[in-house]
């Protein structure tokens, strides 16, 4: 069982350790960058071991180690200047946690829950063991197995990579043999599922700690386009009794894996009002956004008090209903900073942007309206989002 | 009439300027510290001059300038490195704010207001003509006019350095000629007011663009101890009429003295219910920390949009009731960063670390619980200072 730091001094005695704690995430993208935001009030030091200091964490502060996840020693260096290590992704090779881990730092999340996140066809087999729902998969190498499969679940079919995909790559819809073959001739593995008749998408965000204890955010509605989440509703539109079945499944994975710190765990809602597991993240997550203004204690703040073993903060809305958009950027350079004046028109916006060049499709940032009604919630967020990111801004 | 920032531009044209939007702030304290909070947020870059890059918001991560507000040429070169120049507290010297403006380079606050919070006499002769509530008052230099005056107003009275004090230093009530012939040996100019039989103290925060567009919160009652504050109850325990009377005299004087940023306006309510003036500060300020989780938009995010000519946010509460209370250290050394573990343990707790090593009765940091009931959320929000401050922890 990875340790957690040291229980709470009292103060003014000899040798007592008297600064701020010090969480080490390695990358420095939005997601480390809201962790920054959360850190500055809790009084912690964030780390970020990230390749530019002009990533957005380490633009945002938050102290700038430069070196990538897989350079060894800058691993074991970043680990000795830190308390304990989380992480803002899911592409970090295990061999370099598990020497942090080694050499006397705790990683949270252990080595063997991120896995859950790194690799699909690990979470499938693990899920399907214990029960949980996931659809019909078996790994594939050749369009041959591709078709046997759909013989039996019927075309189309889903493949995907088996790691390393995120945000839609990776991820294809397949109506045949021959669309099946041109994508295994990418390099990489794959797996094929049976495409599930998705009625809404859902995830469940919760904060665990290396104790066990856990505190779960009210299920959230999402929105994806071409594999990209676009928009959250919180809490989602779906009957109470498949929100907590939703929340519970969440909480068996989080024990199963024995997650600690963020777990974000994607679901679908079938045509037949049943839950299918889609994909787990064991970090900060974009369908918890919704939580620094909707809820009373943000995702951001959860993950450094999970990580660091302190007590979890409330989940409770602080408002009906939180929507956010995602800021995508335009076909065209348009750079949402220089629309600010425009979209704080509603005095009821949060912008949240991400210190981030404009480059076509990539995530700016986000904003998010609280409200009474989803409806109005969401048009006032998406208005908001249009005047930052549109070519044309209404 | 100082000018705002550029409107926003049509991206993707010819020599256009995408980049963040660069406020610098002179000071790095936890006001800077919790500003950079909101800058982050919004995507600007927040610059602080400041002596040290340990000060709270260059720890925080603001772009650190080393340098002092009494320094012409640091204060140039600060001027010349961002789009607006603001501050986090009242010792600036007009002379480095008037040749930066002179440089080119906006200043929010202008001088002319920054005086009626650097000024006592000058702030009390300038409510004074306009008719706004003041207690009697009038410069002294000798015991003798201070005792000229008690024969009016009766004693005791109160003392007051004409500059340089916050905090209550500098601010004392004496009961006879002697007293004040001690105070008055100190250095600087003085004046001398009459003692007001305070029921309440209440601050009313706002926050005013350069256009004049303002947005007003609710009155926010204040508890002070030797001088400081060290609770806040938003909104304040008083008859409706007076909160509007408070808030339009606020008003009044952000008009009156063309604030731009956050103005904070501190009023006595007399035991007859009267409303008078006691200090003004035209900056974020310690009556409207409760802001950030108790409203919808906080002082530092408004303070940032008034200073760059953005539209203002809602200063609508998020819950019924929001209270506050100062980390003050205590007189034995306690770093309230090792005691989060136990005051976390109350889940609403919002926590405010300002980075700052201890020492007796220094602002460490903050609390903030919201609440339905005022006298709930502050005993929630007292038991998690304590945990935080206290020799021996509750």
């Amino acid at each position: 069982v990875p340790s957690s730091p040291p229980p709470p001094t009292s103060a003014g005695g000899d040798g007592v350790d008297e600064r701020a704690a010090r969480v080490g995430m390695v990358g420095g993208g939005q997601l480390a960058r809201m962790t920054h935001r959360a850190a500055i009030d809790l009084g912690v030091e964030l780390h970020v071991l990230t390749p530019s200091p002009d990533d957005p964490a380490a633009a945002a502060g938050a102290s700038f180690h430069a070196g990538a996840p897989d350079d060894l020693e800058a691993m074991l260096a970043f680990g000795r200047a830190v308390d304990v290590v989380t992480l803002d992704h899911e592409l970090v090779p295990t061999a370099g946690l598990d020497a942090v881990r080694d050499a006397g730092t705790p990683v949270h999340p252990a080595p063997a829950a991120l896995r859950f996140a790194q690799d699909k066809l690990h979470a499938r087999r693990g899920f399907a063991e214990l029960d949980l729902p996931v659809p019909a998969f078996t790994a594939v190498d050749t369009p041959e197995e591709v078709e046997r499969f759909a013989a039996d679940h019927g075309w189309p079919v889903v493949l995907k990579a088996r790691a390393g995909g995120y945000d839609g790559r990776g991820v294809e819809v397949v109506h045949d043999r021959d669309a099946a073959a041109q994508v295994l001739a990418h390099p990489g593995a794959w797996l094929v599922e049976a495409n599930v008749a998705i009625q809404t998408e859902i995830a469940v965000v919760l904060a665990r700690g290396p104790d066990g204890a856990t505190v779960v955010y009210p299920v959230v509605e999402t929105v994806q386009r071409d594999g990209i989440c676009i928009e959250l509703v919180m809490p989602a539109r779906i009957a109470e009794p498949l929100q907590q079945q939703a929340r519970t499944l969440a909480d068996q994975i989080a024990q199963a894996i024995d997650a600690v710190g963020i777990l974000a765990v994607e679901l679908f809602v079938t045509d037949d009002q049943t839950l299918v597991i889609n994909e787990v993240a064991t970090r900060p997550h974009n369908s918890g956004h919704a939580t620094i203004e909707g809820s009373v204690t943000s995702q951001f703040s959860n993950h450094l008090r999970a990580v660091l073993g302190w007590p979890l903060g409330l989940t409770a809305m602080r408002a009906p209903v939180a929507a956010t958009v995602n800021l995508l950027g335009a076909d065209q350079p348009v750079d949402p900073r220089t629309r600010l004046p425009l979209a704080l028109r509603d005095p009821r916006l949060h912008v949240h942007l991400y210190g981030k060049d404009w480059r076509p499709g990539r995530k700016l940032g986000h904003v998010t309206v609280l409200g009474d009604h989803p409806d109005e919630a969401l048009a006032a967020a998406r208005l908001g989002a249009a005047r930052l990111t549109a070519v044309t801004p209404p």
